[in-house]
């Protein structure tokens, strides 16, 4: 599965396109975000894909899950949402 | 449809259980936001939901979408949610 990460600095319309490419060659993304302005950015992603990609007949849908994740040595709690064909 | 108004303080884990309920009764929910602080917590209700509903049976998933929504007289955009079976 393709793997995207996103941060709160990330532009939501590029990643949009990112995850249409993934989407499109592996059938599934897997969006990884630590923190509110990450997690915001990506779902506005998906939003905006979910509407170019409706076009292809494809419904995407997201399922999110906590996941840990080590930054810089250090723990931390993080979403990803994974992003498929409902 | 229930529509629930989650804020940057609400407790994802009461939400998640209004959430299980207004599933149960009606199938699906709607989950407003406005900024990426209620959706950070509208998002992780959603994935704590999503694991004890599970043993339900029902695997839910959510599908992002932009709205519009007046807030004392302003016109802002949020975010909602759809949360429902898949």
């Amino acid at each position: 599965m393709g793997v995207l990460k996103v941060s709160a600095k990330s532009n939501p319309n590029l990643v949009a396109g990112a995850l249409a490419g993934v989407v499109r060659e592996k059938g599934r993304a897997e969006v990884q975000t630590i923190g509110a302005g990450a997690l915001n950015q990506a779902i506005k992603a998906v939003a905006i894909v979910r509407s170019f990609i409706a076009q292809e007949g494809i419904d995407l849908v997201c399922v999110p899950e906590f996941m840990q994740i080590e930054v810089d040595g250090k723990e931390r709690t993080g979403i990803k949402l994974i992003v498929e064909s409902r």
